[in-house]
């Protein structure tokens, strides 16, 4: 009964997740399987990039489906193809951006998300608006690192998304962080630490793990999304792309 | 590493599970417990009601926290006393109508609430607002059969819901179904089926089991709600309720 | 002629009105009586505090309506057990909050609510989105002061509430500035003279005085609150709340 | 300490007061004096009629102000010149409209308005759009009755009043209504008559006694509009209008 | 096939049109003529004046379609008299408060209007919920400077408007400025000079020369605004105002 | 002083522009060339069939700037790449749907939008929020026919078209019709003269002429999108798409 999650990184380098994030999520029941795409760019950080990664990152999402994995989880807050994926598959996909500002808004008043890069701002609000859940958003706040940079640089990361964390709270008013970039993984502990030195006993969102989770929990009681809002793609000729065959029944 | 739920049935009348039930969820890897109120209303089916059982559902949320389980859903789609109750506890407590609804607004454009009385429509309708997916709403509807009943007519409480969920598809262009009353357990299935059948391929939530799973996805990664938004409330006299002593750090 | 408004303390100590008060509002010809809760609170500060003071709130609310009363009014910006309470009996049961708020809405552009305890935002912010009013609400802001030190430190808080004021004035762009608390009651005259003093010609709403006036013109012309939003509660068991029996025709 | 409050019917043709009316307003504590305009429509019906009649009722409501009276209300559901009037003096002056809007907003879930033709929906909506209450309004409804029929055909008005309130609820899911156009004087008694007798046990307000009355309490509370939202208008030459000169501090 | 264009000027005193700018604008293929009213106020700064503006200026424009012009422009960013205008009309009728705020909702995230005086705060955000764009508006800011002293300070002017612009990006997060006076008119390429040195690359609206070249590109393709929401008044008496009789089909 | 509009037609076969189009549009003072992509979708019908478009349709909008174009307008409703080609590069882009969106806003109370299929419904409602002019929608209709069926049945399609369009005024309520698809190209004036033989006399928009001409419009005025909204994409490698390469200054 161990459902089986495919993790999509949509990007063309390696994704943030080490073995032993892969190891803590299969304890909790379920098996995870990781793809990165093979056309698009190395890192998402505006409208263009996230526009290369979306074709070949539903491309590989078909695929899954054929190879009957239960649910898939994007591996970046940019949530890139998601609604052309539900199209093509019918397995539930989830991502990281939707399903942790639904959980966001749950866990308190209101939420801010810190970011790597100012420039997603109104990317960010878009997102909220169009998941309906913008009331429930404090403010979109970032670090200014790029998103291949992070890794090289995680000391400063995590100090600089504390401080973001602590001006939100204090100066937006948030009750809860959601981190803004899967290449953040593993940062939340840190920056709850923080906060709740400073008397801010507030959730802190690490958006990758959480996802996994509920998506094992959707294919866990036989749901997925709606197929009246996501009817298959209709068929016609395509050039200079090799997506796999959709199903149709 | 499992997680321990406790399910709070807020009357003082049995709740819809059965044994069947609960072994599907154990069989997810949560261990689940039970436990009705002592004192408050037969059934909930308005704001009287619900006000009459909060007190007593907050108090046994307070014990359940001091029995160390890992987090409490509440066996209501009312979430009667769902604010006071994380004001007053520290392990995450989820009400299957917060939860299920921003579910809901994950997996399709819309969703109709179809619940069991008609008067109930405003209430939803409010808490829809007040937990941010006011815009995902297509419409509330009912079967006008009281939550008492609904056992007793098992038959035409299916033949009911699969009637108001067509009208919410065609009418008011619901892409997504939410069963409204946490009384309706188990019916979710046949109504899909008949959906299915029409060409209307939908999720159909049935919304305590996927409460559930959520809670304990959340209690899995360390979540809670945040004590910003429900601090613990001040120590005072009070007169007439006897609840647990809070935990005060 | 005259319409007589039962005014009921939702909590278990004395409120604030003195007889001065009470004398003030009967010469503007309707005559007062006031009630306090006998099970609850001392004070109400979280939504804990508002649901146990609920229950006998209402009960008296049931009893104000058995003897007559022409309507009642709440003495609590948090309007507990409002909407039980409503549906329980057919005289208007008006909420402070909730009449203040559509007051303080029509009287300016946009108002700010300076209350007690800054924990009670998310509270007001949700009351306000709930009673229709959300966009014109600026801000809410708090002295820090809890409900029941409010007389013994009578200079420091009307000291605090104009501070407050006019950094809602100043920060926020508040138009109107309304007093979040009914144990706030005489001080708005004094917040008014400082405003004005700086250039700030603007209501300051006391929001009790006002309410009761309000309720004396909607009971005056015959109106209440519609039954189809607030129907009679179905007849049930109910353990451990001995409500009076309510009317039903 | 009676309040006096100035009715100004901003047409050109006597309003629908009567005698009988005003002493029943007077009855309730206050003294009531009625003036019409020199200059404007014979009735309004839409924008145009509206712009036409603004700068006398203005006028008027500064002359007013100048005889002392407390408060000043229109008897038109267009609230014609509200906001200059408001810039224009500093005793309350108050619109039936915003008023009856603020109030219908109060005492249900959602209400509908019914007006006298059709073609003001859209002028409607964008008040309550700007009063900030249009989440609380269901519909706006007509019975395409020109305003100066109203009374030669008061029986058909009545009958067609009802006919929309019905529809209003069973079609809209209104719980209250509120009569869009104050020429409507006297009928809401006859309305909810009918509503009743359906089982339909909702409010119908009549805008102009209850906005006369809340204009008394308002001022007897001694508030006024804010003047951060309504400064005085600034000195200037102006040609054509013989504007009463400002009262300037 | 040159499409002619009326602009009118509000105001009894000249607008701020000076001969090169009509040539601009004629150079871009459409003809045009300017007419200023001969009742109403000098220059417009709030409600009042607006108020006054609008008959005269509704009379020129129903002058101009007998006259058979091809589209009207108001040459202020108050847009008065525009549904009454419409209402009169069949030829477009623009407003530059509405087209531009429009036009700036589609250039960026948010806009911020940079206008001549703090007070006009609350009628531009009123405009904007009417238009349907508030959700766009980063914020209202403005110079204190009267219309009437504009022209005498330009060097003033300018600088005072650029250091609102920067604030309304750097503060307000602005992606957008909008010039909020006609007045202004010529100022924008200088205020966004400044901002692209600061190394913002953001459009500066000045409203009325786009607004014309709308105005052209609507009339061009044989488009005007909807009889449906704005009917011809109907016919009736009236007194001190002599407009000019309606097209009445 | 011509203006160079380019028009991108997003996909693999003829757009639906005959040359007569073109020399009306020329005539109206601007000089126009097309062009369509080389890799893509036949027709584009869902969010998978525009993610497949955009990459070659942002290509092709980068070469235009290199080709010194003035201003670029997309030939889809779908406005596909939108958001990724104002951040490739300067020169203003415009997407009919957002355009006439806007224009549809100005022109009446709300429009509804007919298109080719009841699926687009979802994608057009969330457009109209992500532009900001949610509130003017009416409702989404459709007369389900593919895009590539609509020139061979040209008379269905106008009747289709128009019966929709008679629903939408008398069932939702719309005041402006809008076309919900480039390839409706030619049918306005139709659907138009039958709406105002019912008496209906409303505007509806041919989205693509009319965006052309506000394109020249606002290239004329020397206006684009905000590059804070848009910044250029930061550089980095990028597997299997050749893309132009950007200008970064």
């Amino acid at each position: 009964m161990k459902k089986h999650i495919r993790l999509i990184t949509p990007i063309t380098t390696k994704g943030s997740w080490r073995s032993e994030h892969l190891e803590a999520l299969e304890a909790s029941g379920c098996e995870i399987s990781v793809t990165e795409i093979d056309a698009g760019p190395a890192s998402i950080e505006c409208e263009f990039d996230e526009m290369l990664a979306a074709p070949d990152t539903v491309a590989k999402i078909i695929a899954a489906e054929r190879e009957r994995v239960d649910a898939v989880v994007m591996d970046c807050m940019g949530d890139p193809g998601l609604r052309a994926a539900r199209e093509a598959v019918e397995i539930p996909v989830l991502g990281p951006c939707e399903t942790s500002m639904h959980l966001a808004a749950m866990l308190g008043h209101r939420f801010s998300l810190v970011t790597v890069l100012q420039r997603l701002r109104p990317f960010f609000e878009n997102r909220a608006r169009q998941y309906g859940v913008y009331e429930k958003l404090a403010s979109v706040r970032s670090i200014e690192t790029p998103v291949l940079d992070l890794e090289s640089s995680a000391e400063a990361t995590a100090h600089a998304l504390t401080e973001q964390a602590i001006l939100a709270v204090e100066g937006d008013r948030a009750d809860v962080i959601l981190l803004g970039c899967t290449g953040l993984l593993g940062c939340a502990e840190r920056v709850r630490g923080t906060l709740v030195g400073k008397g801010y006993d507030i959730p802190v969102i690490d958006p990758l793990p959480v996802t996994v989770r509920i998506a094992a929990a959707i294919a866990g009681v036989g749901l997925s999304h709606s197929k009246l809002t996501y009817p298959t793609p209709p068929e016609k000729p395509t050039i200079g792309f090799s997506q796999p065959e959709l199903s149709r029944r």
